[in-house]
């Protein structure tokens, strides 16, 4: 089963976001919980989010990229539910051997995350924080699914991303349970 | 003038970061703004903090590592107060020029963040997405100041921590306004 932690604090106003998702709901075996709906008041249920998480093999995190990051609400959800004593520290295994899968969206193109670019650097430099929080939980990190131009992508474009979205929560879905459980 | 965003949402249990924080607030010429006091519901006051900026020379962001990032509070203020068309965006000036010191503690010491050390990576590799953060406002990132061992470092280096937070702060006081403001 896939966990797909959904963070965008406007999701009328994204248009990449909501295609994205749209494109896997539907899929049988992901259950999409909505941060921003779940929890307008930032007042998370840390056991509610713990319970999900431990039926999953598969966590995915899809947001848009604000400064270089998570938002915010996504970001107090790593700081309460990935809670020391459960997600990690001597004897925990809550989340061991898990795949965990990055979706982001971003504004700037590919070509604003080089050198030169108006965010001067590939974007794989500021992957490293969200990356290392989930191996340090002991979960497999998936290539991160990054999808530029989000606001001006193409509709071609953006339904090739969401298609290739589906593929890979497919695949996942489809790899044998124990291999997926580590 | 020095504005000093403080983020730590259990202060009375955070050693080094008070101890850091006592050796700075007399600084004639820094204003301490303790978010986790502020806005505990974490309902920000973008006006007032912008104003705050404004009146500022230079940014000091002061907080605990959570996630290889900044605490979630810390985060949504970067997500509020840096706002389009105000921090960023054509024809914006407000934090140009400004300085950016980024204070924070980590609970591992320096071993822990090396291939190798449970967290697998340099520090240096966490901090892209902050300094970045900096830059897109068109502000001069400082040389971040790391506490490594926060809990655990004896009182003789937490002591020397705290002095040398003090040199920086009135280093950056001691600049010619011209110069601060670029």
């Amino acid at each position: 089963m896939i966990d797909l932690v959904f963070a965008h604090p406007y999701p009328d106003r994204s248009r990449a976001n909501r295609r994205l998702l749209e494109a896997v709901r539907d899929l049988s075996g992901v259950e999409v919980r909505s941060l921003y709906d779940r929890y307008p008041d930032f007042a998370i249920d840390v056991d509610a989010e713990q319970q999900a998480l431990t039926r999953a093999s598969v966590l995915v995190w899809q947001c848009p990229i604000y400064w270089y990051s998570v938002p915010a609400l996504l970001k107090l959800w790593f700081d309460k539910v990935l809670a020391h004593g459960w997600a990690y520290g001597p004897g925990t295994r809550a989340l061991k051997g898990k795949r965990c899968l990055w979706v982001a969206t971003t504004g700037g193109g590919p070509e604003a995350y080089r050198q030169g670019g108006v965010h001067e650097r590939p974007f794989a430099d500021f992957i490293a924080p969200v990356e290392e929080t989930a191996l340090f939980c002991g979960m497999r990190w998936e290539a991160p699914l990054i999808v530029h131009s989000a606001r001006v992508a193409s509709d071609t474009d953006l339904e090739a991303a969401a298609a290739g979205y589906r593929d890979r929560l497919a695949a996942l879905l489809a790899l044998p349970g124990e291999e997926a459980h580590g």
